[in-house]
């Protein structure tokens, strides 16, 4: 056993229960968006959540016990993602990313918005001509320090 | 000649006057990051836009044609960025991308976020911690329809 | 289990039972294409769509579950498909891609075509030189736009 | 000298006087589908039609002499496109692909669609929702045969 | 099940019976060279081929009728191709790839040979200084037309 | 300068004297098929060799010694050829690779057939469904030998 | 059953029997080098070998019939080897493969080192300051020839 | 300029000059092995070393300094290499890969055999079957160690 | 069975017992760096640790044989990896990797740091600004020798 | 001109003037990890590190202007180095990545360490038994949080 499985054991759960990530979150007492990312192998619990999470998705002692170890990141099965939805999200970093490097650079100066002390936000965003997601990034700014 | 040559340009242009984007925004009239991924190559300029750019960067004629014809984009010069600031980005598609994927399919369906009819906008977030960047994605959200 | 498995039992299921696609789009109410296209896992089924489905391949509750789940999509297993029909089309992009993209934007200007709010028809055009294969692409126009 | 260079000069020159892909395919006497995909160095001229490429872009003899050659075709710059235009065409074979395949299969048995005699044909349709690229696909079945 | 499956039952049926492909060829009623690509499961069987394979393989009724599906073609596992026998091949499209587009096109214009409309027949050629193996590949030639 | 660098002035000088690889062979005293790719990079001149290539292309001393150095072979710009042409080849070997090989097996025992001690065969097939490419290669037979 | 699942389990007899490649070669009656690649499933097996290697590793009829059946061959399983030691000869083939380019060249004209009428010696070289591995490699000398 | 640009040009100095590489060694005063890879860029020169490359191939002072700083080593264009004589010893690699291995390792325990502390020799084999290739390479295991 | 599959079952054991490395490099009497990677499937266990091995984590006979058996080393799935912490090592090897060249050859010439004659050691250090993760990475520098 | 450029000045520059990089670090007034990554194209100067640098150099103005504005890092050109000493490297994180991995997470739990806020040394370590080097790395501990 290792946590892919247990991953997939809760998306099975998730799917035969119903359940829904912004139910799940609440009883995790996190963002939807941490919770959704730790139940999809990307997180890892604590022994508090863990023990929720065995509730709502009847794991066994074993999962129990690996979601409260540090997972192999990534969640992705190839380099260009295939997924039309998350396909756009590497076309922004395709066609913006030098974009962001400028303007970080030109804001901060040399160093890079942190992917670990970070945290993200999706929402709907009500639109006459078609309702948008919004999804608001924050990442602590860490600066490169000559030595 | 080609548009990359132009890109350039225009960037050592920049280097040379010591410009800022944000006041190149500011004479283009548009937001810093469109104006950026313009300069860059990935947006396609009016005439008049283009004809600020010219003064600003001291194109010539073929030049500012060039900034009107609709680009080649895609900014990366490999499929996996290696700058470690654009990387982040990388990786924030490559860890959190099935979670976005699970969170707006609850909240809206079968579908995508598009990246065309999307805006962008980078800001200093003020933290005692250490400041931030705050990035806002708006991308209207289009139905995967039946047929 | 996984949409994955779904898909296979479905694809054993046509074969056991000898059914055409047309005959399943009759039943589902839609067109071939889209039909097809959702029963090799790339489209998501409403509840009576899947009804449908799970009498058409003696479906397990799970089974019928899994339908209604927005899938990963993406139907090639290598970056260049190696089948050659698939590749035909592999090659039209690769051929033509780039006058596409010229008389697409003559026509409207910079944006794309969608391939989301997007409808394919295929059929038999007969020909005194040979039957061929007529196909019709729709896709909306989404023009970028500057902010 | 090689026909990239000449391709680099055509569309440089169309740059410069400001010509549109119609326009050159009526001085051609072929549809835009075709005369764009020449120009942009996929297909053959004949002498005749190389003579009318020497005018329209100021060609040397020797930049019309390898209009008559036959290129070496394929026109993107990587396995998977970024151009976000082209991608969208290389994601309708990833999502549709396989239900291309089954359908032409079911109404043809075993063989391909032609991409060598075949042609396409791109234009507007007008929409009160937006308008809409339309694209026809035409190629020629080609069985496999039992030997 | 798919066709994989009932491909690797073939040949492990070939291996446990000690049969030889002109034998089955024979049996089929084709040349050897389009019967074994059919075991291999490059090909699609007509119904009384697949019944002459049940026999000779011992195949069930489902395995039986998954001969008859237009099966997903390509036989390698990798683009490039690690056996010896098959690589030299590849090396060969590799050395005198251009040399072959140079002479068809010098012989028949712009344009392919079908791999589709297309025999092979492969034969031992005695010599003296060690025998030879002898390939005649036909394919049709396929213009390229105007439109 | 390297053999590139001839190889791409023979065939400018080709193209702008309009010559035929058949007359060159000729000129050459070998077949139009080792001629060819001796030509476009991929064999090796005696000096007489390249002294009538030195009189067809008006090449220099240097380039004419260039001729005579055994070349870097491989004429593919990429590991899957884009050129529709060439690709169909690389469709043979996909498609038939395995097929090749349980044949020649079956004959031979375990070895290869030779693309060294190797010689090809371009001609045209007239037929009344239209004209074929037949193409007949020869390889020696390379036993792998126990020791 | 493949050929692949008999090397694993000659792998698994050989670990758990305690058996040296050194006694394996001496009961098959060949060099160890031959012998260990036949039992890692590179080389074929004739009768007498197999019925050999069926007593040592304790192989069923089925097994002992994969032995003679020519192998897919190629062990490694990735395009650049990831295991230090077989790294180690990917590095001299990256190095030197350009030296052993020139050297066999002007030794011996156009042509290759044939790596199959090839055989390999693996030995210890005794040495004061360490010993050594040293490997002789004879492979026939193949000319290419003109034709 | 860089250490490649001095490579190309002794490459060239070299054809010109009709120079073999056993007559540069000699007059190196090293093997024919180690100097064809210090002038092809693989080696380093002391300043002696270097000074009669300079007088050799007619090198400027700059090139002269360039040869005596550590390169940046690898010699092959792609990963997989094109060139056939280059290949095979790639195939070796591939097919005899796990062979060397299991025989290293069986001989001296877990390590490698050094590809730094390493020589080799090529040399000519003669056999009335046709002379062979003949290479030892000679390599310090070294092993790996607890700690 | 193989080594992965040993690996696999010490990591599940690890996870169900609760064991911490150092605990186990205590028991094995070594680093927790050297026993780390060991029990991760990358050295070689002695017939000692093997046994200490068998009991901390209830191996079978034969799994406690393939520790005493060198494995196919490396440990990541894909070239570039997609963990964070991992890629961040990457990173350093692609931002620093011509730095650390450059700094090695100046201060020892021509030559490598041994992956193999190698040790690591990881340590916290504890900083008033945040602890910080100190490695010290020992490896003998091996000279590239003329010859 | 862009930042790759002034590199490849000034490795031109230091191999002409014979500099060394402990020097050259003396005169920027920085450790020698850090000034030659900068000088290597990797960091940012200040405007006095580069007015020291077109000291030693020689560098015009604009080629001044370039070392302070943030480059695009990343120095290896391809994803798995080819050079040897560099290679290691890059073998160190496939060996023992995960071990890597497990190791930070016991001590500090789930985070990552971090690769800017970052130091490195590098030095001779004396050894009766052949020298070594000595490496040391620290990076910041980042931890992921919850939110």
């Amino acid at each position: 056993m290792d946590r892919t499985e247990v991953t997939k054991k809760i998306i099975a759960a998730k799917v035969a229960k119903g359940l829904r990530w912004s139910g799940i979150a609440e009883r995790l007492g996190q963002s939807k968006e941490w919770s959704t990312a730790a139940c999809l192998g990307q997180m890892t619990f604590t022994r508090e959540q863990a023990d929720v999470a065995r509730e709502l998705f009847d794991l066994s002692d074993e999962e129990t016990a690996w979601l409260q170890i540090v997972p192999y990141k990534g969640s992705l099965p190839s380099a260009v993602p295939a997924d039309p939805l998350i396909y756009r999200w590497y076309e922004i970093v395709s066609v913006y990313g030098t974009t962001i490097k400028e303007l970080i650079h030109e804001e901060f100066g040399d160093g890079i918005m942190s992917a670990i002390d970070f945290s993200m936000d999706i929402a709907r965003e009500a639109d006459p001509k078609g309702d948008r997601v919004r999804v608001v990034l924050s990442g602590k700014f860490l600066p490169y320090k000559t030595y």
